[in-house]
C-alpha cells in the first residue's frame, strides 16, 4: 500500500526526459544554459585542492551563515537575531520538506494557492494533514477573502511563494496588509515564505517577508542560491526561522541530511564577497524582454511577467488540445519543450496556458522563438 | 508541542563543537583528516570550468548510476536488473530518512539492533511508527532469539548496520542463515541494510546483503561514498531497492530534495574508473594497526574491530565517571574528542566505553595516543 497513492514522477522530470529524447530546445525545467560566473568557479577550482571535502557542521559553514545574515541585512534591512538563525539546506526544496516536516502534524491544515509549484504537497501529506488549495484570482493576484474563508482552528501554516512559480506574480503592499491583518486574527499560524526568485523581479521590487517585522516571530523564509547564480545543480539552499522554530526545524534536518554539501558552501561564502545581487535582476529583465519580442509575432499571446525566469503563454489561438498533449506535440513536431500550466492545478485545470523558462542564452531563445513562429 | 520532545543535537555535532572550542585532538566525529586522492581533486577542479552546474537528474547522473551498478557487481557479483535500481541521495543519511519515510506507515515497528547509530529512530518516530530496540550480545554479536522475540504481526523493517557503528562488529555466515530463516517467516518484513562502511572491513570479509539474492525482492541497501572515498562533506550516497520499493522512495525523494550536487556526482562517476577500491581495507587496516599498538600501554582496553574506522574502548580501569562526563574530561583536560558509547543505547546504558575515530594520518594517531597513554 503505497503511502502517496496519487504521486507520480515530477513535470519537470517527465518533460526534460522527453526533451532529451527529442532532441528538443528544453525551456521546460526552470534552469539556466548559460555558464556560470568564471569568479565563482575559479574559486571551486581552487578550493578542491584544499581542505573543504569533510562534514560541514550540520547547520552550515560558518562563514556562510554570516553571509546569508549580511545578504538579509543588506537586502532588506533585516537584521538577524543570530547566525543561528540560519539553516543551510539541499536547496529549497529539502528546506521546505523539513520545514513542514518539523512543524506540521496529524490533521493540521496547512493553505497553499492554486496553482502552485509541486513540492509543497506531498511533506504536507506525509505528516498526515492536509493540503488546502485556495485559488488565486484571474490575473494571479492572491484572493485574500478565499484565503481567510479556508482558514479555520485547524490552519497551521500558511505557504506563499512570492515571486510566484509559475505565473510569476509577485506580492504587493496591499498583499501583505491583508496578511498581516489575517494573521492577526490567527496568531497560532506559521507562514512559510518561498521567496527563491527574490532576486529575478523586474519593474516592481520585491517585497520580502524579512521586511515584514510584524511576521518575523511566526515565518520561515526559504530562499537559494540556485537561481540567482545559475547553479542550479548545486542544490544549496536556506531557511530563515526564530530560533523556537528553527530549533524543531534542527531536529529533524540532522537526521534527515546531516550536512550539506562542503565545498560548494565554502564556495558560495567567498563569491558572496564579490558577487554584485543587482546584476541579477537586470539580466534577466534583458532576457524577458528579448524572449517576449521574440515571440510578438506568434499566435502565442503572452501573459505579464512580473518575476522568476518563466513565461506563461496561451496557446488558444492555435490549438483547443489540452495543455499536456499540446506541450508533448511542441516537443515531437515543434522541438520545444514547455510546462503545461494544469500541472500546477489540484485538479488539473486546463486554461490552454503553457510555461517557458527564458533562463537561457540569446542563440537559445532566438531558436525556440523561430520554431513557436512557425505554429 | 514539539513533533520530537527528546531529540537534542546530535553527539556528533556536540562533539566536534566542543572539540574545537578547546582545541582538542578530534577523534569523536567520524571523518578522515588526512588529504584526498589529488586524483579525486584534480577531477573537480578540471570540471568546475565545465558544464556541470545545473540540475542532475532526480534519480543521479547516468553515468554515475551505471557506474555503482558496475561497483556492485564487481564488489558482490551481483547484477542489478537496471540502473534505474540506484539513486543517488544527499548522503546515506538522506537515504535512509526518504526509505523509512517512504515505507514506513503509522503503527508500523521497525526492528533495530541497540546500540545503534542515531539516524534510525528520527524518521520512525515522524512515520507515526515504533522503533523497537533489541540489544547485541555482549560481544556485539547479533541475538537472532532476541530479534525474532521482538517480531510480531506489526513488524514491517528490520535494520542491519554492517560493518557497524560504533562496535565494529561484522554480520557472519551464519547471521545471514538466521536472518533468512527469520524472514521466510515473516514474507513482508523489508531489510534496510546500512553499509556505509562496507569496503572498511579487515580479517573478515564483508557479507554484503548484495550478495544475498533470497532476499533482494525485499532488500534495501544504502551506502555512501563519503567513507570509502574520504569525502565526508561532499553527502554523495545511494541506494539499491528492487523496482517495486524504488518507485515508493522516489515519490519522496523527488520531493524531498529533488536532485543531489551534480558536480560532486559527475567527479566520483569519473573516478570510479581509475580508484583501487580494495586499496582502501589495506590503509585502515594499517591505521587500526597502529592506533592499536600506539595505545598498547596505555590504561584503555582495547574492544576488537572487525570493520569501520571506529575503535572502542573501556576506561574503567581508568576512572568510573559516566562515559559522558569522561569524555568530556577527556577534552578539557587531555585535549582528545572521543564519543561516549552511551549515546548509541535507546536508555543510555553506560558500559564505561568510548570511540575514538582512527581516520588520521599517523601524527595525529601518535599526538592523541600520547596524550590518552598519560591517563
Ligand atoms: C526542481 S526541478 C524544477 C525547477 C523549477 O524550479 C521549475 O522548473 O519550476
Ligand atoms: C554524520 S556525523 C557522524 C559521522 C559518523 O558516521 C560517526 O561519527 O559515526
Amino acid at each position: 500500500m503505497s503511502k502517496l497513492p496519487n504521486s507520480g514522477a515530477s513535470i519537470f522530470t517527465v518533460m526534460s526526459q522527453m526533451a532529451a529524447k527529442h532532441n528538443a530546445i528544453n525551456l521546460s525545467q526552470g534552469f539556466p544554459n548559460f555558464p556560470v560566473d568564471e569568479r565563482l568557479t575559479a574559486i571551486v577550482a581552487r578550493l578542491a585542492h584544499e581542505n573543504v571535502h569533510q562534514y560541514a557542521p550540520m547547520a552550515g559553514y560558518l562563514p556562510l551563515l554570516e553571509k546569508i545574515a549580511k545578504l538579509i541585512q543588506d537586502s532588506y534591512q533585516r537584521e538577524l537575531a543570530a547566525a543561528t538563525e540560519v539553516l543551510v539546506t539541499t536547496g529549497a526544496t529539502q528546506g521546505i520538506f523539513t520545514t513542514i516536516t518539523a512543524l506540521i502534524q496529524t490533521n493540521d491544515e496547512v493553505v497553499i494557492v492554486d496553482p502552485s509549484y509541486d513540492c509543497y504537497e506531498t511533506p504536507i501529506l506525509l505528516a498526515g494533514a492536509k493540503p488546502i488549495r485556495v485559488p488565486l484570482d484571474d490575473d494571479y493576484a492572491t484572493n485574500w477573502e478565499r484565503i481567510e474563508e479556508a482558514f479555520n482552528s485547524k490552519t497551521k501554516m500558511l505557504i506563499i511563494n512570492n515571486p510566484h512559480n509559475p505565473t510569476g506574480k509577485i506580492l504587493k503592499p496591499t498583499d501583505f496588509e491583508a496578511l498581516e491583518r489575517l494573521l492577526t486574527k490567527y496568531p497560532k499560524v506559521l507562514l512559510l515564505s518561498d521567496e527563491v526568485y527574490e532576486y529575478i523581479t523586474f519593474e516592481e521590487n520585491h517585497i520580502s517577508a524579512h521586511t515584514r517585522h510584524f511576521l518575523h516571530d511566526r515565518t520561515i523564509v526559504v530562499s537559494s542560491f540556485g537561481k540567482s547564480f545559475h547553479i542550479t545543480g548545486w542544490k544549496i539552499g536556506y531557511l530563515v526561522a526564530p530560533e523556537h522554530l528553527m530549533n524543531e526545524i534542527k531536529k529533524v534536518h540532522q537526521f534527515l541530511v546531516f550536512s550539506v554539501n562542503s565545498i560548494c558552501q565554502v564556495s558560495i561564502a567567498e563569491y558572496l564577497d564579490v558577487v554584485a545581487i543587482a546584476d541579477i535582476k537586470k539580466m534577466y529583465q534583458e532576457k524577458r524582454d528579448y524572449f517576449r519580442s521574440l515571440l510578438q509575432n506568434s499566435r502565442f499571446k503572452l501573459m505579464p511577467c512580473e518575476g522568476t525566469y518563466f513565461q506563461v503563454a496561451s496557446y488558444a489561438a492555435i490549438s483547443q488540445e489540452s495543455d499536456v498533449d499540446f506541450c508533448k506535440r511542441l516537443i515531437t513536431d515543434f522541438g520545444v519543450a514547455a510546462i503545461p500550466i494544469s500541472t500546477f492545478y489540484a485538479n488539473g485545470k486546463d486554461l490552454k496556458l503553457i510555461r517557458f523558462c527564458f533562463a537561457k542564452d540569446n542563440a537559445t531563445l532566438e531558436a525556440a522563438a523561430a520554431r513557436l513562429c512557425a505554429l
